[in-house]
C-alpha cells in the first residue's frame, strides 16, 4: 500500500524563539539544530537571516545538516519596493537557507489596518516575493498569518491569497491560525474548503495552543488535506506555545489512523530519540522537564494505583496506549503505599538488584519502605534517594564519609539590619580511611545555602566528583497538622541536582520535624548517590 | 432559541489526587471544594468514601456547598457478594453523598483478565450497583472504564454495559478513555454510534491527555451528544492528566458554537474567577503555575513588545481571541509582572479603601505591589498580607510593637544524635508604649517553630489576642535560581492562621533569600493583622 508523505517543519529555533523569556544563543541554537536533524525533521526554521546579530550569524557559519533542510524565515517584500530595492527580503535571498519562508498577509482587516495598503498591494507583494524566490532555485512557502480568521470574515481574499502564492510557485502555502483562537471542528471544515482551491499536497498547517487544541487542530487539519505539520519541540511559543511536534510526531508513528496512511521522515528508530530531543531543550531553556508531558513526560507511563500496577506487569499494552521505549520514554512503577510489592520488584529489576519477594531481605526492605512513608517520606519523585536505600539494604554502599556535626545560626539585629539576616554553618566530616576531620565553614543567605556551601566546600579526595553539582531546585512540604501548629509539622525537603559536565539529574529526598535536618539528609542522599554513580574509590 | 444544558463534573479531588506527587490534606480538600463551587460547578467528585482516612472523614463532615453537588466515587459491588454484604459499597451508601458514581469495566478484555469473572457477571455487578443507589434516593452514575478501547476490541460488550446501567436507572453513563490513547475523530465516530443506543442526556465523557488531546476530544464528545464533561482544575491527574476543565469551560462559555448551543451553570460572571481558582490549586500543591496555560496563564494573553503592541492597544480583539478579563486574567503588553490590577482594585473596594486609579496614593500602592512582585511576593493567596499593605498605604495601621532582634541556632552533634537536632531562638522586642523591651526564648523542632514560639511566648498586653491563635499551614516555595544554585534562590513562605476561638483563618506572606527572614516576615504580619482585626489598643 503506498502511503501518503507528510512534511514536519519545525520552527523552534524561529517561532519558538518568540516566547517571552526565551533568547536562544547561537550555541543553543546549533545543538538544539543537531538534536532536530538526528531526530530527522524535513524542515529546520533558523531564524530570520537580517532580523538579528545571531540569526545572521547563525546563516553565515551554515551548520552541516544530515537531511533536514535549512529554513530562513522572513516578510514579503513592502508595498511600493521592488525586490531588489527591499533590503530584508535581500538579506534571506542571499543566505544560506535550502528553503525560504515568506510571512504574508490573508485578512483583509489586516491588510487594511496593519499595513495600510489595498488588497490588490498585498496581492502582488506575495506573488512577487514568491516569484523573486523562486529564481534562486530556492523552494519557496507562504505563512499565511491569520488565515483562519482572515477566512471567516472575508473568504474569498484569504483564498485569494492562498492562491496567489501557489500560482506564483510557492511549494508549500501555509495556513496560520495566529492567534490560536480556532477550534478543530473548524479548521477540519476551512483546509477541506481550501483544499478545493490549492491543492493538499501543497497545503502546511500552523497552530497556536491558546483553547489547548493546536495538537487536535493539526490532526484535524492533517485529515482535511494539509501534508505540512509545522510546530516546535514541547510545544515552544509565544503566549500558550505553538503545536508541539513532541506530541504530533508519535500519534503520527504509532496510531494506525495516521501510521496506515501517511509516511513521515522520523523513521521508529529515530522516534527513540524523542524524549532525550524533548529533554535537550528543558537543558537549553534551563527548565525543569514537564513530568506531565504526553510521551516523554516522566509520568507520562507512571502509575501509582496498586491494583493497576500487578496488571500493569502482566499485560502493559492493555494499560498503556503506546509502549514507552517507542519514544525513548520508560514505564515506571511508583514505590508508595498503593503501588504495592510489584511496584517495588519492578524497580528493583531496574536497578539490577535481587528482586525476589520470598527474599527475606526484599521483605524487610518493603517494610523499611512503609515505615518511612507512614514518617512523610515520598519516593516518587525522588528516585536517588530510593536506590540508595535499595542498595544499602540489599547489596551494599560505601560509607564515604561521615559527619560528626554541624551548627548553623542564623541572626538579624539592628546593626545587621542594613545588610539583611546573618546565616552561618560549621561542618565537621569525617572521610573515610583519614584520621583528622574536616571543619568546613560556609556563610550563606540562608541557613540551607550555608549548610551546603559548609558541606561542599571540603570534601577531602572526593571534593573532585562534586565540583560540578549544583542545585537545581529545592522544594519544601509541610505534611502533617500537629496539635502544636504548622511549623512543628514534619517537613519533607526535596532536592534536584544537576551535574553540569554529565548533564546528569537526580532528585533526593529528606524529611524531619526540622527543616535543616530534612534538608541536609537530602543533601547528604544528594553527594552519596553521586559518589555511588561515579564508583568512587574508598580508603 | 432554547440551549441545551451541559453538565460539569469536576474530579480534581478524586481522579486529580491520582497524580504522582499529589497528597490532598482534609483542609487541602475543603479549600478547593470551595473554589469548585464558587467556580459554578455541577457536580464535586470529593473522593472515594471508605478507601482512606482523609476522604472518610472528608464525607463525615459534610461541607456545606452553595450549589454544587457533592459526589462520592467507589467501585460496583464485587462478584459473588449482595449489595449488602458488600463493605466497600455500603461505606459508600451510606456516605453523605448527593450523587454516587461507580466505576465499572466496559471492557470484556478487562472483565475476563483484571476481575476474572464472566460478562455477565460483570453486568449483573453493575445493574444491582446501579439500583442500590437509586434505591437510596441518590442519583447514581457509572464511570465505564477502557469504554472506548473496550468498544474497539467488542462494540456489543461495551454498548450493553452501557445500556444496563442506564436501564437500571443510572442518570448518567459516562464513557471513559482511561488510557488516553483515542483520538478525537474516533472519538466523535464512537460517541454518536453511542448515543443511538442511550441517550446524549444521559451520556458523560471522561478523557486524559496522553497524546495531549484530552481537550479536544471532550469538545468532540460534546458535538456528538455527551451532555456531562468530568475532568480537573488545570488538567490535574494520573500520568499526562485528566481533560482540563480550565481550559474546556472557558471555550464553551467564550466560543459561539459552543455558547450558542449549550448553556452551563458557570455564568460569565463565575467565568471570571477561573484564573484565581486555577492559582489556588497551584498554591495548595505548591507548584509554580504555568505560564504558558490556555486562558488562564500568566503568558495567555502576554505579547513582546514590539509591531503588534500599538495595534494591540487599538483593536485588541483582533490580536486576541477572547477577551482576557473574561476568565479573570488580563493583558500583558510590556515584559513586566504586573499581574492582577484590576483584580487588586476590586479588593481595595471591598476593604472599604480608596481604590480610583487616579488617587496618587492608590498609584503609588500598585507601584509599591508591582516592585513586591517583582521581589517574589505573590498576594494571590495572601490576602490579609496585602490588606496590611493596603491599609498602610491608604489608612493607617497602629505599630503595635517592633522586633529589635532576633538569633536563631541549629546544633546537632553526636551527643545529641538520640535527641535529634536542636534548635533555639531569642527574640527581642518592644512593645508600643513600654519601656523595657521583652526577651523571650523558644525551643522548638526547627528553626522556624523555634522562632515562632519565642515571638508568640511573650507579647505583652496583646498576649491575651494571640493566645488562641495557631498555625495550621507552612508552606515554602523556591522562586528563582540564582546562578549560585537552588538553595541561593529566593523563598517565599505562606502562613495560614487559625483562631481556634473564632474560627477566623488568614494567610501571609514573606519574602527574602533567607527562609528564617521569609518565614519570621509572614509570621509578623499573621500577628499584626490579628491585632489589627480586634482592633488593639495601642498605647
Amino acid at each position: 500500500m503506498s502511503k501518503e508523505r507528510l512534511y514536519l517543519f519545525d520552527t523552534t529555533l524561529r517561532d519558538g524563539a518568540q516566547t517571552t523569556g526565551v533568547d536562544f544563543s547561537l550555541e543553543d541554537k546549533r545543538r538544539l539544530m543537531h538534536v532536530l536533524d538526528e531526530l530527522g525533521v524535513d524542515y529546520i526554521e533558523g531564524g530570520y537571516p537580517g532580523a538579528n546579530a545571531t540569526d545572521s550569524e547563525f546563516f553565515t557559519s551554515r551548520p552541516e545538516l544530515k537531511s533536514a533542510r535549512f529554513t530562513a524565515f522572513g516578510m514579503t517584500k513592502r508595498a511600493g519596493r521592488s525586490v531588489s530595492n527591499d533590503p530584508g527580503l535581500q538579506a534571506i535571498l542571499q543566505s544560506s537557507a535550502d528553503s525560504i519562508c515568506l510571512v504574508a498577509k490573508s485578512s483583509d482587516y489586516q491588510v487594511r489596518v496593519a499595513l495600510g495598503i489595498s488588497k490588490e498591494e498585498n496581492l502582488e507583494c506575495v506573488e512577487q516575493s514568491v516569484r523573486a524566490v523562486v529564481e534562486t532555485q530556492r523552494e519557496a512557502m507562504i505563512d499565511c498569518e491569520h488565515f483562519f480568521d482572515g477566512y471567516k470574515s472575508n473568504r474569498d481574499y484569504a483564498l485569494e491569497v492562498a492562491k496567489t502564492a501557489f500560482q506564483a510557485g510557492a511549494r508549500w502555502v501555509v495556513l496560520c491560525d495566529t492567534n490560536g483562537g480556532t477550534l478543530p471542528h473548524e479548521i477540519e471544515r476551512i483546509v477541506a474548503d481550501v483544499a478545493k482551491h490549492v491543492p493538499g499536497k501543497n497545503l502546511g498547517i500552523h497552530t497556536h495552543n491558546d483553547t489547548e487544541n493546536a495538537v487536535a487542530n493539526t490532526l484535524m487539519a492533517v485529515r482535511a488535506g494539509c501534508r505540512q505539520i509545522q510546530g516546535t519541540l514541547n510545544g515552544l511559543g509565544e503566549r500558550c506555545g505553538n503545536a508541539n511536534l513532541t506530541s504530533i510526531i508519535p500519534t503520527l508513528l504509532l496510531k494506525s489512523e495516521f501510521a496506515d496512511a501517511f509516511a513521515t521522515s522520523v523513521t521508529p528508530e529515530k522516534l527513540r530519540t524523542l524524549t532525550h530531543a524533548s529533554r535537550v531543550l528543558d537543558e537549553v531553556l534551563n527548565e525543569a522537564p514537564d513530568r506531565h508531558a504526553p510521551y516523554v513526560g516522566e509520568s507520562a507511563f507512571a502509575t501509582k494505583a496498586g491494583i493497576h500496577a500487578s496488571a500493569l506487569i502482566k499485560a502493559p499494552e492493555t494499560y498503556e496506549h503506546v509502549p514507552p521505549e517507542s519514544v525513548g520514554n520508560e514505564r515506571r512503577i511508583l514505590v508508595s503505599k498503593q503501588g504495592g510489592r510489584s511496584s517495588l520488584t519492578a524497580a528493583l529489576e531496574r536497578f539490577g538488584l535481587p528482586s525476589d519477594k520470598e527474599d527475606a531481605r526484599v521483605q524487610a526492605l518493603l517494610d523499611e519502605i512503609k515505615s518511612r512513608e507512614d514518617q512523610g517520606y515520598s519516593y516518587e519523585a525522588a528516585e536517588a534517594s530510593f536506590e540508595l536505600l535499595a542498595r544499602r539494604s540489599l547489596a551494599s554502599v560505601p560509607r564515604f564519609f561521615s559527619v560528626d556535626s554541624f551548627r548553623v545560626t542564623v541572626e538579624r539585629n539592628r546593626a545587621l539590619n542594613g545588610s539583611g539576616t546573618h546565616a552561618q554553618a560549621v561542618v565537621t566530616v569525617s572521610i573515610a580511611g583519614e584520621h583528622d576531620p574536616l571543619v568546613s565553614v560556609g556563610e550563606g543567605n540562608g541557613p540551607v545555602n550555608a549548610l551546603d556551601k559548609a558541606l561542599r566546600s571540603d570534601l577531602g579526595r572526593y571534593q573532585k566528583h562534586i565540583d560540578h553539582v549544583e542545585l537545581v531546585d529545592y522544594k519544601v512540604r509541610i505534611l502533617t497538622h500537629t496539635p502544636n501548629g504548622g511549623t512543628d509539622a514534619v517537613t519533607r525537603v526535596l532536592v534536584e541536582s544537576h551535574d553540569t559536565e554529565t548533564g546528569e539529574r537526580w532528585t533526593t529526598v529528606g524529611v524531619s520535624t526540622n527543616i535543616i535536618d530534612a534538608s541536609f539528609e537530602a543533601l547528604l542522599d544528594s553527594i552519596n548517590y553521586k559518589l555511588l554513580k561515579d564508583n568512587a574509590r574508598v580508603a
